[in-house]
């Protein structure tokens, strides 16, 4: 790879989603169980949504987030240039997602209630607790018919189906409206001003050998570049490429 | 799979020796980095066995568990009826494994004292802390070649031989002391005595629908069965193997 594709959220609830993005992802990833390994992303995955979901009210935060979005694309509408078609599918896509949303259980209700989760979940974090002995149930479980595991997983993520459409929705639109430009940052650092945004995306060439860390709020920003090899601050003027999303 | 194998460790020190063994099979499988997530198990694996250093003095406690096997197997020595040319040879693994141990740093010393992974491992245990954001070095590292990836894993791995070899080799001697034998479990249940062992075996046909739940030390156990979709105690008479292994 030559490139280096990274995101920062500038505020915590933005970091949360993005972490609960990436933990959708893996459980989608592991839920094929395609080896002997797999089932242990799984269900660490799983039980690190869950612990999530007891720390925020996720659910209440999306769904303003994702009427905060509602409101500002139908200030479009019937405005002169902007193609309405499209408006309209985006408002559409947007009311199907609030609306199951809406509908959906606490996140993570039925999961905590389901009795052979409730059991794995207790002795999963133990370093190296995964054994047969710490866990014979879910020893019993990883010999069953890889059919009936995969069925399992679908019936748990399916808990999660309005969570991830909305988070989906919520990141791809906030995403879109960011847009790449390229940034000179002299002697390994940039800052810039930003109007209530909330991610940030690079594009950092891996020629350089850095990675950037980020510090700042929804109004302000700095990127600082560190040698991935000496652990100490660049002092090289390094092009990437910006996108300040909103 | 019709059978369900299952080990259970009938001491403390065993059962820690039962998990170091898997968390080092996790860390061979997932160095192959042969997909996006394999990285994930690969440090949770590493961080979890530094854990385990930590909490137990692991390198003295195999010393002296390996001497103690290389006492029992010396005794042997021309006694008449007993292959001399294999006693030789296993005298001779047991004195190569107890001088590398013996020669080896504190376990896990050159691990803690990498740069690299002493800051990744600070976040790993957040739920979804595998993140850019949360771990930008790790990223970049993500973004290297496969072969530098590997030979990475491969250096950390190699700081770690001295235990592998040692625990294979004393997990491989006593499960051989024991010899499975069929049993009947009368009502989903069955007791015995044991003479100073360290593992019991178990194969259980899948067809029962049950795991066994096992209390005891190592002199006297207890199985009992519990139904896998109820998760109550199974009434059923039970036949299964076991060997116990000292």
């Amino acid at each position: 790879m030559t490139t280096h594709y990274f995101e920062h959220p500038l505020n915590e609830k933005t970091r949360i989603y993005l972490r609960v993005e990436a933990l959708l992802n893996q459980l989608d990833v592991a839920a094929k169980f395609s080896d002997d390994m797999q089932h242990l992303l799984f269900y660490r995955s799983l039980f690190d949504l869950l612990e999530i979901f007891e720390q925020i009210q996720l659910k209440s935060e999306l769904a303003k987030d994702i009427e905060k979005q509602r409101l500002a694309y139908r200030s479009w509408l019937n405005f002169e240039g902007v193609n309405q078609d499209m408006l309209q599918h985006v408002l559409y896509e947007i009311d199907a997602v609030h609306s199951d949303l809406m509908g959906a259980e606490r996140f993570g209700q039925s999961l905590k209630e389901d009795r052979f989760l409730s059991a794995i979940r207790q002795r999963f974090n133990l370093p190296g607790g995964s054994c047969c002995f710490d866990l014979p149930a879910l020893h019993h479980w990883l010999h069953l018919p890889l059919e009936n595991k995969q069925a399992d997983a679908k019936k748990w993520q399916s808990t999660l189906q309005p969570l991830s459409q909305a988070l989906k929705l919520w990141l791809k639109l906030t995403r879109e409206t960011g847009h790449f430009r390229t940034i000179q940052a002299s002697s390994g650092f940039y800052q810039s001003d930003a109007d209530d945004a909330n991610i940030l995306r690079l594009e950092i060439p891996m020629k350089y050998g850095v990675y950037p860390m980020i510090s700042g709020h929804k109004n302000r920003f700095a990127i600082k570049f560190i040698e991935f090899e000496s652990g100490q601050a660049s002092v090289a003027n390094i092009e990437f490429k910006l996108a300040v999303c909103n």
